[in-house]
């Protein structure tokens, strides 16, 4: 087996001048944002990749059929528009696959004629955000006025701070390339799934692509989110109480 | 030394449609099954595989005679109707190393004219079960009514499970050369081996493949697990009395 | 993606008979005492060098723009007397990258024709140190007066004393090729970046190269450093007083 | 660089037929058989073994002067009688490297022509040992008579036991290559460096090479080491009759 194997669906006319990555990471932000466009799109599978990087193992799926772990490509053109999403439920396992799942997606990148890629991932904070601002990198100068004007925020700039994995390497290894790179990240607390910041970052990619589509799902999914945390809190609370009466 | 070094005792007439996997795993339930199958049948070594994604170390024998550790391969014929096993005590020591170690089994599996693996497992539930279900899992969706049909059960389908290591991915790469794939997993506790687990999936086994074995060695085993356990309960409930009586 | 690439900035006289290796390691004293050299020559960035035994990651600078993780080589050049430095804020994620990193960073002072390497580092002792000693190894016996000349000590010898990473394998590895390696180790506690022993570390260095600096800059961080190394001193001893006069 | 770097000091007459392995291990026992051996024999260093396998490192000696982490081959000649012995600070640092060296070591076993490795190590038990034995094992059944005849024990057979690493492989896949291989382990606590079982070990290895040396070396660290215990032990039981006396 070859480290990384890719399989087109089709061959024909899949070019896109754009590429939207989403694949897991902190909150799953980016992973929701991407899953959340394709869905609302219909956009069209038309490859898949399979990497001994990935881990060794195959998902069981409601049919009970079994599928090798796999990263997904999808296209969606709408009136000569196209735009392409790579997404899945892996990175790799080891820091040298990172680097060769990268120039693999790259190639297939370059293949394919895109010119940007959107890298789409979490921002770990350590905390519950009330209004998660959409936090942002460039790989090159020029792409940030237009990054600001579409409400990604560049507060983080300047802090030391490191972007991990396929996000932060599509970004370092595309600008070797000449592809440009902008990375947006929904701030989050880092803990749990977090439907609520994907809805900012969505906001702020579809300025930015002109790619518009419904959000209710996606906020919907927050919503629920936001339940389920306040029901945790309430708990703790009366946890607490009733500590306290003990005391008392 | 290559990768994976496969070795054949003798090369003349050792084709066969089914290959029945049974390397160790949880509650060592597939391994149980398949080593039993092999002593029944009196099956023979056909081959041995050496690989440097193996554990380095030899195993001594009580000869005081040290061996290479292999996984191996065994076959049997009976009227005209030829089946491959494939056991061993290792599976790799590393994420790659099962994907390189599963696309030479599926090699070996492909030059033999194999058109159906059976992939023997445990599915570890984390509790003593009374009666342990055969959960399964295929990779191609035609061969599901087959299985039901055996006694194997699909309730594990879609709670997003994975199967990890030789079997999975004997099922996942199997698929992309269209060999069929039957995963049979017995449920078992995970904190013991389980004979008992291993009986109920060599019915289904049974069912599947038409080979039929004395099952008397292995229900033994369960028999002698039961009461390993049943003392080892007894002891704590009566420390459990005592600690009682001390309070009291 | 090779395993390691090289970029020159500029390809002719570029040559330099000394290269100053000061990747991070212990107290980064080895980092501090390089950076500080090109800052104060203003040497020229000549290289750059990338490498999948690196992290996979991008570093995000004060303006948003990520930059991928490489290790960069300088050159400084007066009156016909020229250095190489090798700088950066990486070594290698694996044992085994070690090894190749260190070979390429041999080839590159091969092909620049470099005579002699100067590896820096920290040497950990465990406490905080009043006078930190430049501990020294060297890779051809004969270098050894000379650095004892320059103020560098060898009481460290003959422990059974090991240098792990690039500062090692430079020497031992430089050694197979007749290239002079000498390491200089500031004494430091391991707990903090230190640049005080950097400071005594860049003295020796520079009567070693004949290279004078000034100190200021260093000296400055070393105060910065002792002021805020009391502060915690106090606040420990304070809140020792505290829970002695809960006591009392 | 290679994964595997061999550089012989001298080409011609440096056959032998024997080779004996003391690389380090469980109390270091093979490693101080092989290095008394060579000491008392005064044998000649004929070739070293680096890889990147080993640690990424180098060792500093008495005199400041670093050497690059690597095993050693000597050769001991007398009457026409040859023996080569394989030596050194280090093993593998990653399971697959352990069977790129054992095949490399091979292969110069091999090339120079022995027909016979003899691997010394320890054995484990978690106990201090009165009278260690030494236990063996053999990579060919018809060795075993042989070493039962010079005091080998083979009471370890047969309890399921693995021998992990240089030693282990050089048996395992010694016996691919038709090279006798025979395994001395001498009976150890684990705990300590154990010269009074390497000591037993030697007893044994001289009965069946032939080759005799002078033990009093190796029986005086064997004293000083039953001194250290004892010191322990008395320390250990006056501090508990202290304790007992607070009681009291």
């Amino acid at each position: 087996m070859e480290d990384v194997r890719v399989t087109f669906l089709r061959e024909d006319n899949i070019d896109a001048p754009i590429l939207i990555e989403g694949l897991p990471g902190i909150g799953h932000v980016g992973k929701l944002v991407a899953d959340h466009l394709i869905h609302e799109l219909d956009a069209e599978k038309i490859g898949e990749i399979a990497s001994l990087h990935f881990p060794p193992q195959v998902l069981v799926d409601e049919q009970g059929v079994t599928h090798l772990v796999k990263n997904e490509i999808y296209r969606y053109e709408k009136d000569g528009r196209a735009v392409l999403f790579l997404v899945g439920d892996f990175q790799s396992t080891s820091a040298k696959g990172h680097y060769v799942l990268a120039e693999r997606y790259l190639d297939i990148a370059e293949d394919l004629g895109v010119k940007r890629i959107y890298a789409l991932g979490g921002y770990g904070v350590g905390h519950l955000v009330e209004s998660p601002r959409v936090l942002s990198a460039v790989n090159m100068e020029h792409l940030r006025p237009e990054v600001e004007a579409a409400g990604g925020s560049f507060e983080n700039a300047g802090g030391g701070g490191t972007i991990v994995g396929a996000s932060g390497l599509l970004l370092g290894l595309g600008e070797e390339r000449g592809i440009e790179g902008i990375c947006l990240m929904g701030e989050t607390s880092g803990y749990i799934v977090d439907p609520k910041s994907a809805d900012g970052l969505l906001t702020v990619l579809s300025r930015l692509t002109g790619i518009e589509v419904d959000h209710t799902l996606l906020q919907q999914r927050a919503e629920d989110m936001e339940q389920i945390i306040a029901k945790i809190q309430e708990a703790e609370e009366a946890k607490g109480r009733e500590e306290l009466s003990y005391i008392g």
